[in-house]
């Protein structure tokens, strides 16, 4: 159940411990992919694993800007500190738990937040009152996630599945021939750069000319696949356990 | 135009120094109003304003969590600390001032945001580089606005206008007998209550069955016009004005 | 009891649940009143109503600066952030409490600290083992309340009964022609200054030419009346009560 | 001038970069001296050396609780974090210089705050645009300082002469014999007691019974007269100086 | 130059702008080897590094406590919250780059550290007067990476290499049938686990037996030169960089 | 037992409750002792205290950087803020007493750091689930204190016996003459300089030439002989004592 569209009353009904957070960012994703392409992706994803999930799970609304100072550069682009978004994803989550859904999975949708991601949600775990845990939705569809990059195939693709007509299409191709084929600069295993604009003219990292609908669809269904899986086993999960025993 | 569904170019191209950020909450609304009821009517005011602007308006997406810690007996209810909610706006508007859309007003749909927003829009007015107004939509509805309530008249109809269905209409007659009249517990102009279970058994505050979706398009019409007047004042304003000057 | 001048072995022996924090400001009231009004007006308030209550309620020492920092460009002014101020009156009240005092008025002289106190106040009920609210003196005068404005009739009033010769007469004509009659500069609900000097020149605000001492007596009379029927509603309050329990 | 009884008028009139700023606590000062003990020495010495002084020296109003948490088991002790407090007075000195009154003297009356004004002072002078330091009245009076101890001879006879009265006679026999004759219990140069229950009965230490008002005479003009001293010094004061230069 | 072993004056003669600071840990590493394995290792592959350099190169002493809660249930682990951590590199950073070597790469030998590493070190770039960048060096030693585990061939290896004698060698095979051969518990991409005693007994992750001092020389003199080429790149960086100009 | 050479098997069986944590600071020390003296002079009183004392000491690694702004303008010089070192100190020592090692002597080698770890122990006694205090070797060793100054004779000599070769004997001659008698410049009581390059112009300050290894040694043993009395006491304490109880 999505809280936005819920009542209280039906809210105080479901019997669950389960809650899905998605989480997204506001930030360029490239000439063809509109800003909003991660919390669009984040919350189809949590939605589609929500409806086809055997119990109730509650679908939280979706946090809309995240950590992308990155993208700074880049117009339209908004962020907050990875303090801040760590203590806005905190609260958030501790009032979930509050009412008794306290096992939580992030569902994320922009790569940026993960790293703050994994350090909140095991402060959760080891100190708040609930079990959360991150899953950021490309890392988990399988030989495509290698494709990743930025407003590439991958997320052009599922959101030309979820919202169609929201992809400029007539300028993949810039979008392509502009864009950069790695993230990054590299040293190493070091990354030089710190914010996309380095190495990147036009936002865009991978070849989005590779995207279609029919595959957007294949990635949601991998991505609601393996959340679902993550929640059954989030479920089971033991908060605290200890090998051997 | 709304960020979320634009491109980084297009956003690039908008010539403007004015943006709108929507701000709205997730708590109870009644057995009868959804959960996001706020964020939602933040966002129509927001939308309806920027369109018929004569200006471009850049509308952030809406903040989906805030200050509704008075709502948590209530089930389905999120909240952040005022402290953290600060923060998370105050980067966001310092977001939006980075890219020149530096004179902000945040629209705001829940009475408790309102002294957080004041505080930090001023400030962000006095120590950042961009001019920031909290703009409450329901105080701004003329002689409505004294039957603003909680879950009552004025936030349903306007749902039940920007958003028909999601109000349930069977349930309307239940929120207005197990509600209260009154928001809080008073002697003499304090408020002995700090949460809304304390004063009301089903979280409804006034009397949603005057609410019709006639009356809710009356009420975005005149939160609009509102809120364009307001833009016009914030285009002129000079941010650092001193009288007599 | 005023704690400043007891001893913490008269301190030990008083047998209450009862304390008042008066809070004040040091800031620019205009060219005839001193820049201690705020806290010599809540510290009288305090003080009257602790002596006619009719059981012991202990008395803290007033907090001198406060949450002013809109009269920063009039000499004098001092101010901390609102962060800072809700840390040192939590801190204080959280204190007070440590002795058993855990049910506490915070009388506050300064609109600009109305807020914040009221954000700090609700936390403490919530989180701390305390029950606190705050009490704004001029909110509670019955029919004078509305012309509040600053350093005008009201404060400059209470200043001259409780403090005779804080005020130069000799100014008030001054000071009446060289302010403003409105608080702010408004666009519909909308405050759009954030500072005083941007709608004052003087720093007043409303006609101190009303104000007398007779008129000044009558306000602490009601102010005490209406604190100490606050004391007597604090004292019965559940701190966690549900409506219908 | 003191702040608290000009206008921001005459505020603004005065010619000087010099101010003080009194900082005492509300603690237990066994059971002769009251709680406000120290907020009324600090003041007193603060007001004497602003009168004697030769050029105007602004005096803020005096902040009344401080870190004085080691007195927590003795009723009536208000205090704040060394964190919250160093913010509180941090805020004030800056609001201090503002008005361009940037070389800030502050008067301490209580030991338990010393080290938390040497961290802020230092931090102001290094990172603001002022230049502060702590001054502790009861380590510049000369041979006399030897004898500090707690509500002993020195602050007791400081208070009997500029507050008669507030010292209660008939107590101090047994303030002597109850109380302590050191402060702490010691290891080596190491302090094992964080708390002054743990090593005083009734809160003092020393012997309160050397105390007298012509002493507290003595006292004031000897600290005065150090203030004085050290705001020649202060008005002097090359903030940023290098040896050698 | 290693600076704890060099006087100011020295440090006044280099000429260089880039400066190592190793970050290690205090953490369990299975039952063969000690404690501050991290530490030892981060210092090792700095000094190694800074001595066949061709230019000057500071050293500062290694930061020896990190973020290694996730070893908590194991005896001796030290750690603080990533955001202490975080704290005390940035200080730490600024104060090198304070004497103009501010061009600084953190060698960082604990896992755990990583990912607060990178958020501390973009924050430096984009905000701070200094560019800095992490370097783990166990991700730099070429095929060898892929053995890392914990406690396992790699950091025994080199430590058997730097400091003969510090490993246990007569529990290795203790610490191979003892340890897991993965890290974490995972469902798809996520980890489950947010503790290593969730999954390995004796704190181990890999097989120590593959370790020798042999291959200890070969994984420092790997991860000396994917230094020494970080550190070419990493004085030719322009800090604020735009593709295409 | 010193953690960084423990395995966690070995710390697991050691039985006590008592650590030392060793903490430096690296900074300037004139043109003839290193910048890491502090550190190197914290472990060699804490190790040789734990080596002597009859029942096991846990030793953690020494903290390296702590409260030296006031050095920052002699080069290689680190610092944290206050508030981040205590933060860290806080943070290691909690992590200790989380093993059970809860009785915890914080040894200082650094002037600089003795306000803020006062401050961070007394806290850790009344809120955390730990004891501890702070000692400061130097202020330890009988009548040599009195010499103590900077990089003069007592820190100088502790360093010839510790670690020979670490002193430049033949700049010993110019640290004396380039230096300052007495740190600070004084009005009364009162330090108006902030930073040490006010005052002193090689960084020393006292006298050098009174320095060897000879009475190096035996400042080594006058500060583990009161260390080792400092954990008798601190052993035996009560953590929560009452006066005449």
């Amino acid at each position: 159940m999505r809280l936005e569209t819920e009542t209280w009353t039906d809210a105080a009904a479901v019997e669950t411990d389960l809650a899905l957070l998605p989480v997204g960012s506001t930030e360029q994703h490239g000439p063809h992919a509109p800003l909003g392409t991660d919390t669009v992706d984040a919350e189809a994803v949590a939605t589609a694993a929500a409806d086809r999930y055997d119990d109730p799970v509650v679908v939280a609304p979706a946090v809309p800007v995240g950590v992308a100072e990155e993208h700074r550069e880049f117009a339209g682009t908004l962020w907050t500190s990875a303090s801040t978004f760590r203590a806005y994803v905190r609260d958030i989550v501790r009032s979930l738990a509050a009412h008794g859904w306290d096992r939580v999975v992030v569902v994320n949708g922009h790569g940026g937040n993960a790293a703050a991601l994994g350090e909140v949600t095991a402060r959760i775990v080891r100190h708040d009152d609930a079990y959360a845990v991150p899953f950021t939705w490309f890392d988990e569809v399988g030989e495509h996630s290698s494709e990743m990059g930025h407003a590439g195939p991958l997320e052009t693709s599922l959101l030309q599945h979820v919202n169609p007509g929201a992809v400029r299409a007539d300028r993949i191709d810039d979008a392509a021939t502009g864009g950069s084929d790695r993230w990054g600069e590299w040293q190493g295993r070091v990354n030089l750069a710190v914010d996309s604009h380095e190495f990147t003219e036009n936002g865009v990292v991978g070849d989005p000319r590779s995207a279609s609908a029919e595959r957007g669809e294949e990635l949601l269904d991998l991505a609601a696949s393996a959340l679902c899986a993550l929640l059954d086993a989030v479920r089971e999960r033991d908060p605290r356990p200890r090998v051997g025993e």
